[in-house]
């Protein structure tokens, strides 16, 4: 199957979810800066965290099926649970930010991120196991050393707000940390596929 | 008719269809995790039943016309038909879930997804009737068992719900269980048309 | 300017109008089947009709540009004013359907349905004006008598829920029947543009 | 990376906020058309200015990108920028409404014009230093006085509401104005890139 339908349909999903993350934000009653401070203040920010990650994962599927022509049903279906893990975040996301960052909806929300971490992972692994170890792909992962990273550090966050007890904010606020840090990390495009298709095509 | 624009309009309202149930989720009024499993649980166990419905669709619809290069005018009208059943399963899904799994609820929902499978039986027959019987299309389905079963399936669970009326809950519990039944014969995709596919293109 | 991003946004809009009807559609607060027709009944028949009238702006919207090429600056100004038109109807939909068919939002929603053939015609000028009395777009088009009939029957249908004041209703029912009878007449594909499309490509 | 996704997830982006602003318009609660002004007028208006908005960048974007053909990371992340921008416009927009033009909403609904616009620039500059100052758009794009113009006049709207405070209704009036005068500068298309586009192609 050629990668195009696929490509739309992904587009289509990760527009909405950003899209309809706005509906969320709630109109304040009041007329004042500090009006909007106050009601949608907390909910802005954590739109822009979770804007980023989509970006994130549009960027990343992006320069993925740059380098790939056909996909197997199973790549199909593995698309298709990565959508589903960020098709949550509108839900999670509302649930962070009307808590004002409460402990289980931290959880929770890195436990959705990790989903999407999970479900890119086994994607990217289907289709390299379909395309082989010569594929573009293949080389342009290598490693994968900045996935690991961020997946642990995705981890290491929900893991510290589930475990610091005593004084529930502590571990609240390393988790937020965290899934701010692998943003930063991610933002910054993959140079390797970048580099690869630039060999690739020269 | 080129079929790109059906295809892309399809991909555009099906993406839709996907994300805006997520909107239907509400977010719990409570910050714990009793909270997220008593209000969301029970929503979001259905919105991953009617997302697979969606995915399946969307899976099939792309193997479909990986086959099928330009359509008729009547194409486009059994095409919007099937658009038409998936775009009221976001309500179905709403008051499936809203009604804790109730009678009539069940009843409506099963009928969306059999008036949904009818339209794509009706879609399928348009195109072969336009592409004649040597089409690769009309090669791929076959005598279409798999539709067969799961459109039984889905009428058996109909009118369990329906007719077992002493003890409403047995009768629901079996709909519930040909849903999900069919659901999981379809997420192995159609390996007749992926087989044919690969023929058609060696 | 080539047409393949005027038609990707003009997908975009009228799939997200289609699936956001939807969401108008509430859900009934009991689980039987009286609750279901008094609560959505009407709604329900209500998004039949405004989903057949986007249906049929994408079915010809789709047929026209299958004639062209390329447009102006001017011919995309007109695109974006019918899809601001269409892009009323979810909201004059929901008013519709709300006020269970009082006369004002039946004339309201006529007006819209105006609005919308009224910004087609011009977006069809426009194009024809710059391709020239001899491209198959005009020659298609013809005297364009399957346009004036249905425009002069959405105008009968929102006078006559003007004028016949006496006894509401029969004004209101008549401009039903107008608003249905049009949408019966576009459900069947333009096959002048059919035709042509045929001879163009033999 | 080639520019069709880039596109894509900009054209899907811009067709779902445009089509979700007509979800903040409240349908009248009575059935005359009173109600409809009283209730709706207001957002009417506004809806329509944010369309026109809209529909200006996706122009201007439409036409930036027909003269290019490949786009760096950098430059995914400037659109992404102007992507999420644009996606704050429901949100400030339905407050602008809800407040009846306000002063503090009037000035956030500025800011958030002009935040659009230096993310515009910035997406413009990102991909002209890319190019090269040889390239095609470098040459239409010319000094952009259209841009420089119609940002002073934002910038200017925004000031007077946040200055003139004697009499806050004076300046509110300005913003607004400014607001509409750089929509109508920009609805007529940028026929300096239309020109190019022509000699390029001739």
């Amino acid at each position: 199957m050629r990668t195009n339908r696929l490509e739309a349909i992904s587009d289509g999903v990760l527009a909405i979810i950003i899209t309809i993350m706005v509906l969320e934000l709630k109109v304040p009653t009041g007329h004042h800066l500090s009006d909007l401070i106050h009601t949608t203040g907390v909910g802005l920010l954590t739109y822009l965290l979770s804007f980023l990650y989509v970006g994130i994962y549009w960027n990343n599927h992006h320069h993925m099926f740059h380098l790939v022509r056909r996909v197997s049903g199973a790549a199909l279906w593995a698309n298709l649970a990565l959508l589903f893990c960020l098709s949550l975040l509108p839900f999670t996301t509302a649930w962070l930010s009307e808590s004002h960052y409460d402990r289980t909806p931290v959880i929770v929300y890195g436990l959705n991120l990790l989903a999407a971490a999970v479900a890119y992972l086994i994607l990217q692994t289907t289709i390299i196991r379909q395309e082989g170890d010569e594929s573009p792909l293949r080389q342009a992962v290598g490693s994968d050393v900045k996935a690991k990273v961020s997946n642990g550090l995705l981890l290491a966050g929900v893991l510290s707000a589930v475990a610091i007890t005593p004084n529930g904010h502590v571990g609240v606020w390393i988790a937020l940390a965290c899934y701010i840090g692998v943003a930063i990390i991610w933002i910054i495009p993959d140079r390797r596929i970048d580099r690869l298709v630039h060999q690739h095509e020269a």
